[in-house]
């Protein structure tokens, strides 16, 4: 049984999703479909491809991970199929797959030839994407619905600028309990902290010196920062919303500073 | 496997909705589940309607469409199926399935008669409609569990005004993306239309000439109308939230005025 | 094919339910999820203990019900598995386990003992209890991946105050529709009543002196009470929401009055 997750903007009040599923469902009668979000806000990229990347590797390898995001037809529109880390990816190139990919390279990349009057294309996601994951999931090869391409359209996450004594980031990710989530990776953190201790800079006055393991390692209502589940330095207050308590808002910045000793 | 899906106003905060599911996984452990929508507006009928009637034709011939919207007994009560372009409908006989029927007339249609003392229902829904749910999905007549009845209960949706060179509709769905639907459908659109050019009015001193195929057809931030998904003729703003930039509402009038050349 | 139900307050924003649903599925192919509910409010332990107690006997026996609430370690943390009513449950060990119990006893209660380096990890829900979920879905028995104990972490929800002609209780739950649910069973009413007549009294002045068995037997936008769905006192407007047209919060006082003739 193959599976397919679904990461879409479409919400659960309209009849969209449930449109995708009947059809996918049309192609695959046995197939096992997972929500990972339809909550996306519209039209975000970057969010829906934070949420996927932190989310993927839970799912078994082969997984199809099928993207409705800003998928609506245009005159130079492309669809995308990939394969990365035995993983499968199919929606629209609009830059997603560039974030997702980060800095690696895919094993296989497409773009999706299915041929149809693309002008009578009102629902490009059901009449074209889950086709191709349908296609993917059955276990057929790219190859057979789609002409290799070189590179996914590029989009560029801000990235954090290192000196030899500071990393200034930004917030990248509220979560639903109001972790303030990084764009500082640990690989990043560990790389030039070098063992020293380190000072974490927020708002005009606010600072964190201590890495903790878990929220629970500093009192109720306090606040702590960790490397948590998405690997990325977060910011939080141990049963408190630290967004709305710290001030923290998107994109702001953050900055580590490291001590010599 | 039969496919049973949920449209109810039940929403996902309580246990209601997983009661339904656990009460129909019980009777029939193999069914696939397929959540229409759980967030249709307390007792709101015509938005169900509107929502599975867009729905349910994605989904595969056979499947059952379980409706949860104001099935709370009371003495006039009655349980119904029906059986509508090879699918089935199985809800509280309010109005919904005249709804849906639309001028189309119904395969099958039969009040529910599965012997209980209803006076100590307090979930018909559970109770009641899965089992018939249950039932059909198992492959079993209708004929089995209740009696034929000539024609559900009759609500109608206010139709669109025709005049030789007007239409005149109304707003009867805002979608997530604040796309504006009216209840002015292709049909109707292109008998009336007979090839002429048109202006659309909305609001005082809105107007829109022509028909696009796409959201990206007009630049970013501007109106067009179209064809979509649902069928019915829509406004839209390209990557905007149509209903709130125009100030559009649900219910308010929407006139397609025809031009003789 | 093992069920597994999910009650969590993760909600469905972020990626963490769906890296929860993948470690399942990976570990187990052919489990069926079923979504409790993922909007528990943040920590609210009691909150899911009333919707999971309320829903779980729908669910097939056998149904492992999976509680990701308040699970993030700290020193003092453990993780249980119960067998009561021939289901099962696996969480913290954070009073959720007393309050699903009531009165009640567990047949099985265990503390999970997988061996792992708890100070690594960030995410028990999938590192330990998803694990654990999985082993009981797959039929293993829980003396094999746990040491019994005696009794779960002790929690106690406030209980009615009960004199010869009054209950005093409080309101435990507003539902979505505003319903508004107290903390009196129907036990512990007929116990009391005596088959006397009665008076709900609540807010400065508002009483009901009648039993309903249906939300539709008082005219549309009256008052009313019945032991509804969840076999808890409950107040309701019919067609209205109760809890903002009476201004009724949660925990507010509600008592009955039992009338000697």
């Amino acid at each position: 049984m193959g599976v397919i997750t679904l990461t879409t903007d479409l919400g659960h009040r309209d009849f969209y999703q449930a449109a995708l599923k009947g059809s996918i469902i049309s192609q695959l009668p046995d197939v096992r479909l997972v929500d990972i979000t339809h909550e996306i806000p519209s039209f975000d990229i970057q969010r829906a491809a934070v949420v996927l990347r932190n989310a993927f590797r839970y799912f078994p390898k082969g997984t199809v991970h099928l993207i409705g995001i800003d998928t609506v037809f245009q005159e130079d529109s492309n669809y995308a199929m990939m394969k990365f880390d035995d993983h499968f990816f199919v929606g629209a190139d609009n830059g997603i797959f560039s974030i997702i990919l980060g800095e690696s390279d895919p094993q296989e990349l497409y773009e999706i030839d299915i041929m149809q009057d693309l002008r009578y294309l009102h629902f490009p996601l059901a009449d074209i994407l889950s086709k191709a994951a349908c296609h993917i999931a059955k276990g057929e090869p790219l190859s057979e619905i789609g002409q290799p391409i070189d590179k996914p359209l590029k989009k560029v996450l801000v990235q954090p600028l290192v000196g030899s004594n500071t990393i200034k980031g930004h917030v990248s990710y509220i979560d639903a309990f109001g972790n303030v989530i990084s764009n500082i990776s640990k690989e990043l953190f560990n790389e030039v902290q070098k063992g020293r201790s380190f000072k974490l800079h927020f708002k005009r006055n606010e600072t964190i010196n201590k890495l903790s393991w878990h929220y629970n390692e500093v009192p109720e209502g306090e606040k702590l920062c960790l490397f948590g589940i998405s690997n990325f330095l977060e910011i939080a207050i141990n049963k408190g919303h630290a967004s709305r308590l710290l001030g923290l808002q998107q994109d702001e910045v953050v900055m580590v500073e490291f001590l010599d000793s």
